[in-house]
């Protein structure tokens, strides 16, 4: 039906910096595309942009049910018990997909629903510390990871499958790089690269407050730079940490490990950190020589490191192929 | 003599990112600038770019010594014993500053060798992950904050406040905002704010770098900014938290204290990191409101945002002058 080759319509609940930015650019492919949102400002303004919207949550489910839409739940965390029971009574045969960004407490609320095969989790990892349909723009996630889980995979239902790949679809329309992984793996990931980052901004920015004018004035571009999350909203940094939080306490005893150490370094009469210098600037030059082909490219053309897998969904030994993905952090493509 | 009224020429030791691009702004203003640097490399590549570079430390100093010129001792923290020595040999009147980014030792040893009369402390916060000639370059210090340390004010020499005076003039024709510190001041400020840093970017890189190939290709832009300063050589790290490791442990021991705290807060059968997360947000915009005025704006033009206090060194009242622009972490000019 599109250029996309998506095989159903696309219905997003939430139309923030990711529904709002995912509904652009899916318009932008003339994928047929309509959402909600409870906001009737934030729904006015993407109406008034000429986007197909509503401020009747039952509608629009109705009318996903109708025309057997794909349902995109781009709220956070919070409102997902409400959207998913919505979803039972007004969609009942609707696939779900959602883009929190935590994903095992999401599972947890699709599997006491017994919603497993009708869901395929998802997270575009893109987004700034903005936030609301103002924020949202086009181009947003080109390039960007947007993992997709499997956890229901092995011995799916041809529905499920059908799903997934529309899932896929969609990621790619919108030029994201799809990365399998499953829930745990998944929570496992963020939990350092994403919410352990935040944990940390917030306590050097404080400590750097702490420090009164001087400090502050004297703080330049690494001080800048390293705080940045912190101008996330408070209420957005909860939602992650507290969600995961049983991932992120175990990365978070590995950074206090290390930052022991450190201490006990500092504190000897002949102070010696090279231990930590060394293994943190090793770490730097692997992540470097990983990311090197993405995003800090000369070129305008913003291109991609992640190895590529192509493969069939449904076929024999694709689950393996989605283990062997995850495993190298890889984007996939199907055929 | 030239433009910006310094009385004296400039002797720059070591010709590095930040010597070389001290180097590169004075002699683009007409100051009289020679300097000197160890290895013969970077000299050829800095005589061939048309400065007058010398790799004979003894005829650099002596020539100095003949025409009054003010040192600048531009190498890291380990050089600066050898020196010092080779100063007082060979250019025993010559006034001396430098641009180590802790104060503390590098006063120390001045203080051993009874040379506080002919010095003044020094450090630009400018600078990159790169370093050597080869990344110098002109504009480097355009709105950045260099401390002037004043810990000798009281009751100082005319020859001491006529130094100090041509240190600010220095300081002012590169561009930079002179900020006075007293040495401790200093040390415990760039501990909060640049030393952590550095230590949290190690840490997050190595926690990250555990995470293996798929934590890393789901790391985007917060991870990315958090650890750049990974990137900087382990020796450069070192030296930095090493020689200011008395004013680095508090900081790191207020730093623990919040991630256990959080780590406590997570633990929870409801986990609840709201404190951390709205006071490093409060931190955060109180940052951004004092730094609004510079480095972000849409301008070509940097402006400045610190307060400015003018005054007229060794003149009644102008050390109580420099503690009232320390405790604001404001600029001066002088008249």
């Amino acid at each position: 039906m599109t250029s996309t080759n998506l095989s159903r319509p696309i219905c997003i609940l939430g139309l923030g910096l990711i529904g709002g930015s995912l509904m652009r650019d899916l318009a932008a492919r003339e994928v047929h595309v309509y959402g909600y949102n409870r906001s009737v400002d934030a729904a006015r303004a993407a109406h008034d942009a000429g986007f197909d919207v509503s401020i009747d949550l039952t509608a629009t489910l109705q009318r996903a049910e109708s025309d057997g839409a794909m349902i995109v739940m781009a709220t956070p965390m919070p409102a997902i018990p409400v959207l998913l029971d919505a979803i039972i009574e007004h969609a009942p045969s609707c696939g779900i997909t959602d883009v929190v960004s935590v994903k095992a407490a999401v599972y947890s609320l699709v599997k006491e629903r017994d919603l497993q095969d009708r869901y395929v989790g998802g997270h575009p990892m893109a987004g700034t510390a903005e936030s609301g349909w103002e924020a949202s723009r086009t181009g947003m996630f080109t390039r960007a990871a947007w993992v997709i889980t499997y956890d229901h995979a092995p011995g799916a239902s041809l529905r499920w499958v059908a799903l997934w790949t529309d899932v896929v679809r969609m990621i790619l329309a919108v030029g994201a790089d799809a990365i399998p992984a499953r829930v745990d793996r998944h929570d496992a990931a963020v939990a350092r690269i994403s919410h352990l980052v935040h944990v940390f901004a917030e306590t050097l920015a404080i400590v750097g407050d702490n420090g009164g004018a001087l400090a502050q004035s004297l703080a330049a571009g690494s001080f800048r730079d390293s705080t940045r999350v912190a101008g996330t909203h408070p209420s957005l940094v909860q939602a992650m940490c507290e969600t995961n939080a049983a991932a992120v306490v175990p990365v978070l005893d590995e950074a206090l490990e290390l930052l022991h150490d450190a201490r006990a370094s500092l504190v000897q009469d002949n102070p010696d950190i090279s231990a930590l210098a060394e293994a943190g600037y090793s770490a730097h030059v692997r992540f470097d020589a990983r990311h090197g082909a993405r995003g800090e490219s000369v070129s305008p053309v913003k291109i991609t490191s992640r190895p590529l897998l192509r493969l069939s969904p449904g076929t024999p030994g694709w689950v393996g192929q989605l283990e062997q993905a995850e495993a190298l952090g890889g984007r996939i493509e199907i055929f």
